[in-house]
């Protein structure tokens, strides 16, 4: 019984995190209230209180569980084997943690307009997804994987970053629809494109093969 | 004496537009109210409702003048000379104006979601413009100006078009403000960057002359 009433508090706050990621997801974090998230839980609007002040708490804690997800994929790449295949799979990871918190991306001007702490975080997050990239084609460049220039590379880290964190936005708006693709593969296609001419032959033709099966 | 009087109500209209194209720029779409824009241009709120009868009416208004701004931009362009400085200058005229105005693309999810004219009217446009990035690339390709296939073109024309709409919001988000840089020109120059590995030898080096007097 005391471990019990010990557990609860701990249950309910992962429960209030998953219930807001769900709700956040399907109908964007600016549309859903902490009111709404106790009434789909069941518990009062003051047991919610108890774990989390606002709303602005909860996006900050769920995207800090995001970023612990992505952080490991931003380790330096220098020294590790770095083929097509490494690539694909690593954008494919990316993706399907940007896919489970889609929330942040889908009103990220909005939520990070509304708390300082989360702009900085973000910020960071991007420049060092960027700094990995970047560091990943110079390895590619050196040997002799893809034949790319120092500016060249940066603004392709840039165009990465850009292209992984909207495609689902972009994607939405060039349908007419709310709804997401239910194909967070088709992000990480599309930013595999952007290297594709950059690869000398032999990665190149691997790629072509992976776009045409994924296609 | 008559003809002020006739005047008027189409000036007021043309003053409307003119305050809330300000403000939703300067401040997001989302976070102005009719209230702010009446008060703003010190007239009453039922003034401006006899105008417009709420803010999406206004929202769309805007839209159909950036609209017209850009759709001369996307006629076929077969037959005509596409060369790397004709691309250059296309990406910088429709720059200018999505930079004017930007707020469409600051919260277009959230703009979008709110009104089903404005999302059918957004999906068409950014479909004319996809399609003809790809008759531009056909071209080019045809030509010899680019060596690239039809599965990267069609890969490439989204990626221009993403990237096109959303550097804005990706360039303020990796800054961690809330500011826009003022250099509507960077945006071109992303998207440039996403033609260059296709360009054939001379192309090429004309483009790398181009980005290097950017930067």
């Amino acid at each position: 019984m005391r471990t019990a009433e010990r557990k609860r508090p701990r249950r309910t706050r992962e429960r209030i995190l998953e219930t807001s990621l769900a709700l956040f997801n399907a109908s964007g974090a600016p549309h859903v209230t902490t009111a709404d998230i106790a009434d789909e839980m069941n518990i009062s609007p003051g047991n919610l209180y108890y774990h989390f002040s606002n709303k602005d708490e909860i996006v900050l804690e769920l995207y800090v569980a995001y970023e612990a997800r992505v952080l490991p994929l931003y380790a330096d790449p220098r020294g590790r084997s770095l083929g097509v295949e490494d690539l694909w799979l690593w954008l494919h990871v990316q993706h399907e943690a940007m896919w489970e918190y889609r929330f942040l991306y889908r009103d990220l001007t909005e939520l990070t307009s509304r708390d300082r702490r989360l702009r900085t975080r973000v910020a960071a997050l991007i420049r060092k997804g960027a700094t990995t990239v970047v560091e990943w084609c110079r390895e590619m460049a050196e040997t002799g994987t893809m034949r790319i220039s120092a500016r060249e590379i940066e603004a392709l880290a840039d165009n990465v970053m850009l292209i992984a964190a909207y495609w689902p936005a972009y994607d939405r708006n060039r349908r007419a629809t709310l709804d997401d693709a239910p194909d967070p593969g088709r992000a990480a296609y599309q930013v595999l494109s952007l290297f594709g001419p950059y690869f000398a032959d032999e990665a190149r033709t691997h790629l072509d093969r992976l776009s045409a099966a994924y296609l």
